[in-house]
């Protein structure tokens, strides 16, 4: 059992924890909680961490998710799991699992194209909840600019609810190069912005179609809307002059999934 | 200029940011800000405490936006300015807002009602990103289990970006009699529900309804789904069991914006 909070293992594990730089260059995040645990896709877990009396209360749970496999299980003091924690009332189980890229054709190369673009994305709760809400509306890829939030980061990671293991995710600095891509392709992009004099229920979102989505303060930037297809606009009562990111994003989404399912 | 923390005026702006009973004892609640401060509607705006060096860049326009009102402004040190605000950043401009109440029937009374109950919501981030996507989506009012977070928690009040100024909110310990009272009235009601048969897009939202949201982790307490008159459900792709609160209001409330704007 490690005891001490300057344990080298530990030491790597808050770093993992605090520095996206640490996680890329390992290639690896960090999970916690034991649903998400017990979700991580074979082949994906790298490291398990419990703490001392999550050991001893559900030691025989890690065992039955572990399996055969030669993965070992590391025990933690209670204090030291605390502090290695992102969470106030951590459960006691963390993972190390490993990250995994897509290409833009496994993003948005389907038959079926439902792609979300996410511009500038800033909060890691925002970015977890939109990649959640993302595979419960049938989107079959996000590409999102490289100056996004980490999609790694413990929060997003966290608001995901596992979401993160299955949507296929593609990052890049060259996002207007990624557009193109999918306009050769004939993916109809739609670009969520103030001045679209389009309601959002008004296109047809049956065919291949791709949604851009902008930073949560200043909406999408002007080069990136103005490459798509259509400007589409939500329509909104009182005085409210823009919807949330994530918000914003499930409606369309969830307006597209709607159109699929009445086909 | 107040320059300490020990000072018996910081020390109730510290307990109003911390403590909803000193909010509800005073009927006030804190906002921060220079967009929110604009926007406090007349007569709510009690007290208005400013950064020293906020006072020096912006001190005109407070000026400009009090105009002939007496509210006086007090003037923080920075360091102190800093210990009152509940942001990492601050802005610089902190008033003290009424609380205002309505009563049911201003809630879900009226002809067009399209009213939102919650149920035992928990995370003060996700209430106000409701309360303003409410507001977006045209909704007439929202009732509220008095085991809700507090609306008037600084999180919340930042995530509604003003609406919490103009959504009519009720907050009840008897939502069992407010929920009776809609019916009665003939207002359908739908609980969104894990067991529902009925996809959500599926009923007609354009005569007076109100939907039911439950607690992040926990849904709708069964007593509370019970009363409903339907139970409907998002239809869900992938291995997503449930949507976040605020994304699953937000579906339904659009989907009756939707309808109602095609009628």
């Amino acid at each position: 059992m490690i005891t001490s909070t300057g344990n080298q293992k530990v030491k790597r594990l808050v770093n993992l924890k605090k520095k996206r730089k640490a996680r890329d260059e390992e290639g690896v995040f960090l999970v916690e909680g034991i649903r998400m645990f017990r979700e991580v896709p074979a082949g994906r877990l790298a490291e398990v961490y419990v703490s001392d009396s999550f050991y001893n209360k559900e030691g025989s749970t890690v065992g039955r998710v572990l399996g055969g496999s030669r993965i070992r299980t590391e025990i933690l003091s209670d204090q030291v799991y605390a502090y290695v924690s992102d969470t106030k009332t951590p459960q006691g189980v963390l993972c190390v699992v490993r990250q995994k890229m897509y290409t833009l054709a496994q993003v948005a190369g389907g038959e079926r194209a439902h792609v979300l673009v996410l511009d500038n994305l800033q909060d890691p709760g925002n970015m977890g909840t939109v990649i959640r809400t993302a595979e419960g509306a049938g989107v079959t890829g996000i590409i999102m600019s490289s100056d996004c939030v980490d999609v790694h980061h413990p929060k997003t990671i966290r608001s995901t609810m596992g979401s993160v293991y299955r949507m296929p995710l593609y990052r890049t600095e060259d996002i207007a190069g990624a557009v193109r891509w999918m306009k050769e392709r004939g993916i109809h992009t739609y670009a969520a912005h103030l001045d679209g004099m389009l309601s959002y229920d008004e296109p047809d979102y049956t065919n291949p179609c791709a949604f851009f989505i902008g930073n949560e303060g200043n909406g999408l930037r002007e080069e990136i809307a103005a490459m798509a297809d259509s400007y589409i606009r939500i329509p909104m009562e009182g005085q409210v002059e823009s919807l949330n990111a994530a918000i914003a994003s499930a409606v369309l989404m969830f307006e597209a999934a709607r159109q699929r399912r009445q086909q």
